[in-house]
């Protein structure tokens, strides 16, 4: 049997019109603004008109550590709500957008897979409604602004500057860059470089701010430096807050399309999910639960990171509760976590399934500390034998954890449905009882070490005398009551990425932390953090093409 | 009296539905893909329907050397399609698209102004369709590449990259910058430097491509740097022309926007009028010839440089033959170029204005040249005084040179039913016949001699030394049978700005050769050239902002 390509699956869907699509979730068409006929995005005066309707239920589709077999968190949360319709419920997708640099090298898009599809998926992972663009434009010109500053005689004083520069692409090359070489004898020559767009901390303040309004009182609050009294330098102080929110009028305003089964998804904000929080916009997520009976949204990385910030920066920011959190996994990244190679998987191997479930049950364990009601979604395989899938459903029965099997990326809603019918069932009978894991006013390292020994198992943490210095920096000038914005590998519970299944007797070592005030959270970084990936050695540029009559073929 | 801004005139009007404006010249709903209800992209499947009609007449705007009294050369394009179309014949404006730099810095945008603009204005000089970001996507993709290239093991040898990186903003810290730096410990760190999106040799690309096709053909030829054995290294080499059309797919459909009086208008492509032929595309200008009778185009800086290019360049490329030039001036700016400082421009000088009109003179003769009947527009402002008007025409008058005055700021369309008067007349009366002033398969020594005698009126031009040897590779390589396209000050008929008027007795300096093998064409420069603009001291930005209704200001 041969598998189609998920750009194949997507070509042969024609998508309905957007207005109907609209329509079909409540959104009026004066509410809309097209780009095209099956993009839009949504007027926020929406708001105002729902303002007294009652929210919906909120869905976190979360996962494992991720291993190289794959998980299919995006193509699970897109399967559960097409299931969710399917079975005779109103259910929306709020999912984050791609960016180009892994498109043009070695990730491909975020759309889904299989029948678990957003479309139209070229549009989605190329230049979409143009948000990524904007936030790239927004985020460069107050780079250009700040090193006009200093040209122009340096006003503010500004002494250092921590704002980099930004590229929506994978460019190594631009990690690290000497500018301003060629103005004044290179007499304010200085080491700069670039994230990638999504690492902006304007990126996670789009994901995080509730209206304009919050938008550019966040804008203002950016830190781009220190002054020679080494006061923080913001947006706000260089007057460019207006300038940056005309920027970024549209990127604000989510974004309508469509699954493969036309359940409306809004496609809205792509923060990365080391140096920021990871989860689509919040206005987004807000705007499903006001259409839908059941917004289905999902979080970067495993749930240690993932589901962890989801709760603690963005549903403490939002004031939102999730009703239902959905914990995917796969046999196949299961055996991983037991130490079966990639290589391997094809081979039946129950021992190390079961060597490996104690993953997922730590995830599992971590949903119940946040109070959150959970199931847990196995992924299908057509290689997952008989003998597995028994000793999995074993364990959860004996354990007694809810859990379903799917194969939406194989047959789309219907594959989803066990899943979606167990989902309905648990909002139905049990509560949510939601709380964030710590609380924001308490101090840097009560909040780190919170974190490192509830959600991933740690002993505690151990700072460098830098982070210390920070800390006492941060406390004088009165940042450290804000939440945290843990960065660490994603593919273990712990800050060693070889570490797998569910590691004990470690600490957490914090190396670094960033201030990102108009996000409104500290970044701790443990190990080292990539905030501009670079190319492989085959990128998938060298494989995308587009025929005379415009079809686009390589994209994934 | 006092006058509204441009941005309170253009959101005082009421844009009609887009599909009403493309209705209303021909372009059928399907071939739009609409962005918003007031903007659309027009897909390239057009040409094909419309194979068989008869072209339209095609009219340039150019103007004489500009001066900081301002000639509104844009004003005059939309104004003059206005009353086109208020004298009841069917015209449509042909015109570039703004970059975001300038709109942020200092320039503002490129929308007209007064009762002669495009709109939505707001959103032409922001992010409009995407076009300059999809630009710099391709551009910047093609340097992430190539370093990843280098990094990999560098297959194809590349010696030196002469490729830079833009960005679509002013910003002179990255005129010049040390890239690499953090791989290899920096043995592969290089100098490198970013231009301005409109400057991308992709941008002249997208303006001067038939077709797609002929879009991949000429990406593939860009040069990017030369190999061990000194060979050019083509985007061709480096097998990405498939992925940068993906990218460039969207860029390349021309875009349907509308004046105050609802007058279509194709507004795409902008490309820098120094480094490159500052025209707009070849595909727009082309398409306003299939769908109306009068398509009014216009060209970069003023006829010496703009029209000269837009000649020589675009229509020799695209094989269009324009049928009148309408050549604008200011009694304002011809005093400058009589010598009165702008300080005292308010004062009457007819003795000034004799002296500045040989300025004007030298640009008609030259239109006189190509061999396209030519009208003089002189753009009206209130502080002209009756004498120095009546100065004005009775020159005219005496050379017979066709004049028309135009109030279009003021009076939109109605101000400029004169000159479309005259200028349908003329059309009706006097046959083109255009050609270009140079053969392009002449040596690049009397190609350049030609454009300095003919056009500047110098004695010849001197080349550096470093240009003869560049000429003697061009010749051995055989790029030396391309047009020039020729990067000298504005402000002068010379090579010096300082000297204003109908300069004469003076050679033009060649000072460097660059090859722009996909756009087709040899750079030759005069003097410094600027691919980067900076910042002034007090950028637009400080005064750009939005308020809670969505209501933008300080755009102009």
């Amino acid at each position: 049997m041969t598998y189609k390509s998920d750009i194949e699956i997507a070509q042969a869907v024609a998508p309905s019109d957007i207005r109907e699509i609209a329509d079909s979730c409540g959104v009026e068409t004066n509410e809309l603004e097209l780009y095209g006929y099956n993009k839009a995005k949504i007027s926020l005066d929406i708001f105002k008109r729902l303002e007294h309707k009652t929210d919906g239920k909120l869905i976190l589709v979360t996962a494992i550590n991720p291993t190289p077999a794959g998980e299919g968190k995006s193509t699970v949360t897109i399967g559960l709500a097409q299931a969710l319709n399917k079975i005779g419920k109103q259910a929306i997708v709020a999912m984050r957008e791609p960016s180009l640099g892994p498109v043009m090298g070695m990730k491909g898009g975020a759309a889904g897979g299989g029948y678990a599809q957003v479309i139209p998926m070229e549009d989605l992972n190329l230049h979409f409604t143009g948000d990524m663009h904007a936030i790239t434009t927004a985020h460069n010109s107050v780079s250009a602004f700040i090193d006009n500053h200093i040209f122009q005689g340096n006003e503010l004083g500004i002494d250092h500057v921590t704002w980099k520069r930004v590229v929506d692409l994978n460019d190594r090359a631009l990690r690290q860059a000497v500018v301003a070489l060629s103005d004044h004898n290179g007499r304010h020559a200085r080491n700069d470089g670039f994230d990638i767009t999504v690492a902006s901390e304007i990126m996670a303040i789009i994901c995080l701010a509730s209206d304009m309004t919050d938008l550019k009182t966040r804008l203002g609050r950016i830190i781009i430096g220190f002054d020679y009294q080494q006061k923080p330098v913001t947006v706000a102080d260089l007057g460019i807050v207006g300038a940056l929110a005309v920027i970024l009028k549209d990127a604000l305003k989510p974004n309508l399309i469509q699954t493969l089964e036309h359940t409306p998804a809004l496609v809205h904000g792509g923060p990365f999910a080391n140096i920021a929080h990871g989860c689509n916009s919040v206005i987004a997520t807000r705007l499903g639960m006001k259409l839908a009976d059941y917004t289905v949204t999902e979080a970067g990385f495993g749930a240690d990171l993932g589901a962890e910030k989801f709760f603690d920066i963005k549903c403490r920011a939002a004031g939102l509760k999730p009703d239902a959190v959905v914990v995917v996994a796969t046999i196949r990244a299961l055996k991983m976590h037991g130490g079966v190679e990639k290589a391997e998987l094809g081979n039946e191997n129950v021992d190390a399934l079961l060597a490996g479930i104690p993953n997922l049950e730590k995830h599992v364990e971590n949903m119940q500390a946040f109070g959150v009601p959970y199931v847990i979604a196995i992924n299908k395989f057509v290689a997952d034998t008989d003998n597995e899938v028994a000793a999995l459903l074993e364990w959860a029965k004996a354990k007694g954890h809810p859990i379903a099997l799917t194969e939406v990326w194989e047959h789309g809603g219907a594959g989803g449905v066990e899943l979606a019918e167990q989902v309905v069932e648990l909002i139905a009978k049990t509560p949510s009882h939601f709380a964030p894991i710590y609380d924001a006013d308490a101090s840097i390292v009560d909040k780190l070490t919170t974190i490192a020994k509830t959600v991933y198992g740690a002993d505690g943490v151990r700072l460098t005398k830098a982070v210390e210095r920070q800390i006492a920096e941060y406390e004088r000038l009165g940042f450290d009551r804000l939440p945290i914005c843990m960065a660490k590998t994603q593919y273990s519970l712990s800050d060693n990425a070889k570490l797998l299944g569910r590691p004990q007797g470690f600490e957490i070592h914090i190396r670094e932390l960033r201030i990102s005030n108009g996000a409104g959270f500290i970044v701790a970084l443990t190990g080292a953090v990539m905030t501009m990936p670079g190319l492989p050695k085959h990128p998938a540029m060298l494989d995308i093409d587009i025929d005379e009559d415009g079809v686009v073929k390589g994209l994934f």
